[in-house]
């Protein structure tokens, strides 16, 4: 039996619904029946039901966004980093093997290769840096697991979202057993709150970046591939090839939907914080390269956003 | 054996004096031996060595003041919370009791009795609630372990290190066989950095508020005796009975010590923030009637005071 833990949220939907897609026993634990996030609790659950594997996808993502973790910093701390810590303690002290949804939200930015010479870059809407990307795509290369997350408590400035996922990540690589999987941005084609092309649909006015983002199936579809896969533990960059630029998006939005609206732009990185922002927003991509070498498949991702939009719906069928 | 965990620090080295005095059997562990911060590591340490006991009096508090861990978040975090947590899994992993030194700096202020009516003050400075303090000092009440501590991240504002202190707290409520010791500006006799009575001697100008203190001999005595008795766990607040103001500590400094100094106040909260401190301070007064009835013997804090300046030295004997 599989035990997924978060099964009402966004991701924790979209893993149940690939459970019973390939007919895997599972069983959807909320917190309300089994007190998960007491470690004893847990402990005691898995000790009588010897789960084969768990999955969490609980966390604490603030709504209506990122921004009310900035002062629900306690609720924000405990979903994201106690939690993740407590199921990875009763797991390691059952030696039961799980996988947890990690975030790509704890770096800023990507590799810029000019003139031969690579460099971190942390905003990538700086003139001349946009310039490049525009002009030469290639130049951008993501962040691979082993780059140190530079969008941190301990690399500062970060939402502290960010912080805590991060952190989370930092006391989780110590244990044996763990997957981390780094999600960015899901997406898929039915018009729900979370769903980043909704996000951009629906947003009076947009925030224009450079962008890894996962599709919400492929995503899932990932994780349980590497755990069916028997493929090694560790840290997994899990989101469709490639990048995106948000004006890439709106332009398949506007070919695919023709929304009778104009997007508009903030002007600047100034004008976007002063306006509509607290917390400083994460942009980045991300390299998919070691999860690609395992064997697991995942479609580029303007293929993904291009099917997403040619299915769009306004509820989940 | 007793393990005694974080044995270099101002209370540890404080514990491990008291054990050897005891005569108990006990083994302080450092993290460059065993890196017990790791889950897997300590469970397999508990699991070979079997403690009776485990003390934990690790933790990150910033230097040179409270200050430093508004930026040193992730450490903070680290030590505060994700320690604690980790060392609480294994504990409860293998059914070892343990006591951790928490902190009275999750509380701002006293209850205030007035007019036969009680209510919280956070800010026991404020002109009329001074004037009843030094007027009737009965009507100062200190928490008791029962109430909400109001300086947390779910109660602002409050310092990032006293919010990382009372998650740990909300997190280790849920494991059995675990004591809470709540410590409060320890000082004795020695003059070191750490000791509260010698900040007041050293800092240049002082902030005059009215606050718990514990002696850091009595307060390893106390947790050590809750333990020795099989007092019930859970939460206790280990100050020395009563409750002492900065003007009154500073006056038993003048008459004993007679430094060749004039002492000064900050005119203001307003002055102190803006001139000395970075973090809100935590200034409180806790009761301490749950630790005295279980039999365990405390002096009042004058005593202890007037003792340590009795006993004034420059270094350990």
């Amino acid at each position: 039996m599989i035990l997924l833990l978060g099964a009402t949220g966004y991701v924790g939907q979209a893993f149940a619904r690939e459970l019973n897609r390939r007919h895997l026993d599972f069983r959807a634990l909320s917190r309300r029946q089994v007190d998960y996030s007491r470690f004893e609790t847990l402990l005691e659950f898995l000790r009588s039901n010897k789960p084969s594997f768990v999955l969490n996808a609980a966390g604490f993502a603030g709504r209506p966004n990122v921004d009310a973790c900035e002062t629900a910093q306690a609720d924000t701390l405990q979903g994201n980093t106690l939690l993740p810590i407590t199921i990875a303690d009763a797991c390691a002290a059952t030696a039961t093997p799980w996988g947890h949804v990690s975030s790509g939200c704890i770096y800023s930015g990507a590799h810029i290769v000019e003139g031969g010479r690579g460099r971190v870059e942390r905003d990538l809407t700086r003139p001349g840096v946009r310039a490049l990307i525009e002009r030469s795509p290639a130049a951008l290369r993501g962040f691979i697991e082993e780059d140190e997350p530079n969008f941190t408590f301990r690399r500062p400035p970060c939402s502290f979202y960010s912080g805590t996922k991060a952190l989370a990540e930092e006391a989780l690589q110590t244990h044996s057993n763990t997957f981390l999987w780094r999600l960015r941005m899901p997406f898929d084609e039915v018009d729900e709150p979370k769903n980043y092309v909704a996000k951009l649909l629906h947003y009076p006015r947009l925030y224009d970046n450079f962008n890894s983002l996962s599709h919400l199936g492929d995503f899932v579809r990932a994780c349980l591939d590497l755990w069916e896969r028997r493929a090694p533990f560790g840290t997994y960059n899990v989101t469709n090839p490639g990048f995106v630029s948000t004006r890439q998006v709106v332009a398949l939005i506007q070919k695919t939907l023709k929304p009778a609206r104009a997007f508009e732009y903030f002007a600047s990185d100034e004008e976007f914080y002063r306006l509509a922002a607290r917390a400083p927003r994460c942009n980045c991509v991300l390299d998919v390269s070691k999860l690609l070498a395992t064997g697991v498949k995942l479609r580029p991702v303007d293929d993904a956003v291009t099917e997403a939009l040619k299915n769009w719906r306004k509820e989940r069928g």
